[in-house]
């Protein structure tokens, strides 16, 4: 049998990455596995205002390569590798990557990190930090006194239209559904009727971004005629929902409805010696400082977890 | 009647920090009351390896100012003051502090911290960060192949001496009681007798810490015979319990029965509009960046209760 790890790290994130600093730290035998480069999400964010710590702010892909440094020199190694497959049950864990390689586990820490749904609009990808966003707590402080739009009509897609007017000009919600006919609660949807900075879009469905470096317009489709319309806009908000990256955990660890791990607040999910932390865990706030938190808490809870078996 | 902010965060250790930094980014008209300069217990550590994005360390001081800084930059203000009485059930809620004046908020953010116990030896307090220590997640690194003394024998202490044989040399507990006689659970007790790393002083009671401004001795006294031995250390650990900072809280919301404020992990206490956070809370890891995220959770969760109430 080869190696067995204290613990293996399923997901380079900042959750992943500050449970494996917290590992290396106890002097634990670790190893992060991610099929991406370190950083997840949070490496996509152009600017990161809000990691407390950075009163000039930084850049995600600054502050997670500082993590994975940080996490590094705690000799807790970083490998590249797609995890297909997973045996938690079993004494030591299997960890199984593409491949066929193995990791084996005392301890195994999931990490894989969720994604916002993309509508895979034109201009989506290529303008997103440079106006297109998924986040209104990341980014509605870059949108003082512009005008955005909104993609979607669910709770969160109205609660968060909402908050985007303490900065933003206009706010314009762009709705598929016929005037009125909204998929989020009442009481929401009344105070977003009564706000005047919030215009609608009825039978409306975005089809492209455009513009020069930034967001400068959405081009809206009405669904009833076809006719395509221009809305001038400085950012686009998607919130059309979120997808955790747990299709290898399936029936493996306990998800709930919507594919997120469950896990309480020492990070254990319900398969003794498991634990999930970061954006792919229910939990209330996705953000980086609440998956680094998450990591260090389950990185310790992992290690008494250990202690107590010896 | 005068200014109704959307939250009053009594404490300025990195858990009100953070909220402040997260209300003021939400545009929450937020301040911070505190009896002490910012930055809690944190700002009393020296070297600070483990917050996540700091790869070559940092010390308390310096990321608890540059958290204070980040937090301004929001236009959350902080203001020394003591506070003295609160009412968190009346509407506004009233935040009393010392000459009488009164902060009136729609939520509050309880951020009061702890302190671990002193014993008030004669040297504790003179080399707090140079060999004194009170948390073993915290400085157990820098005592690599060193001889460390740990005071206590209750869970914590037995767990953590443990915990300290990965990096020391030698760890000897220190313990009042009779030879065998421990406070502590038994299975850890166990496992503490078969860890040859970890030596014991029986009918013992530490008495002074000495050094030449690293710590370099421990003066223990025999409890039956009073006679003084010296012990050479380069460290000393005391696990004789914290103290959280609540006694103004006393029914006034929910505390278990160490005092520990009790929330959930929308950091909501026992009343409506009030949250707790960092290490006044029941909680399982106290850590500058779990203390952080439950800032940012406590503020993001009162900016919806009062978007909720509108």
């Amino acid at each position: 049998m080869g190696q067995v790890y204290d613990t293996v790290i399923i997901g380079a994130g900042p959750g992943g990455l500050a449970a494996g600093l917290y590992a290396g730290r106890a002097k634990m035998s670790a190893v992060i596995v991610a099929k991406s480069l370190p950083g997840g999400q949070a490496a996509t964010t152009a600017e990161l205002e809000n990691y407390p710590g950075f009163p000039k702010g930084t850049t995600g892909p600054a502050l997670t390569q500082a993590m994975a440094d940080h996490t590094a020199s705690f000799g807790t190694g970083i490998v590249q590798e797609e995890v297909v497959d997973v045996d938690l049950g079993a004494d030591p864990k299997v960890v199984k990557v593409y491949g066929g390689k193995e990791y084996l586990a005392r301890t195994v820490i999931l990490a894989p990190g969720a994604s916002p749904k993309s509508l895979h609009l034109q201009g989506e990808r290529e303008f997103l930090g440079k106006g297109v966003s998924y986040c209104a707590t990341c980014d509605g402080d870059f949108f003082e006194d512009l005008d955005v739009a909104v993609i979607g009509n669910g709770d969160t897609a109205v609660e968060e239209a909402m908050y985007l007017t303490r900065f933003a000009e206009n706010v314009t919600i762009i709705v598929r559904r016929k005037e009125g006919d909204l998929r989020c609660n009442k009481s929401s949807a009344e105070r977003a009727f009564a706000n005047p900075k919030i215009h609608w879009m009825w039978d409306s469905a975005p089809q492209e971004i455009q513009g020069d470096g930034l967001v400068e317009r959405l081009i809206v489709r009405n669904t009833q005629t076809g006719d395509l319309s221009e809305l001038k806009v400085d950012g686009v908000f998607f919130f059309v929902g979120t997808e955790p990256q747990t299709g290898f955990l399936q029936g493996k660890v306990e998800l709930d409805q919507d594919g997120y791990i469950i896990a309480n607040d020492m990070m254990e999910t319900s398969v003794p010696g498991v634990y999930a932390v970061g954006d792919a865990r229910q939990k209330f706030l996705r953000q980086v400082i609440t998956a680094a938190a998450d990591g260090a808490i389950a990185a310790v809870a992992a290690e008494k977890y250990i202690a107590g078996r010896e």
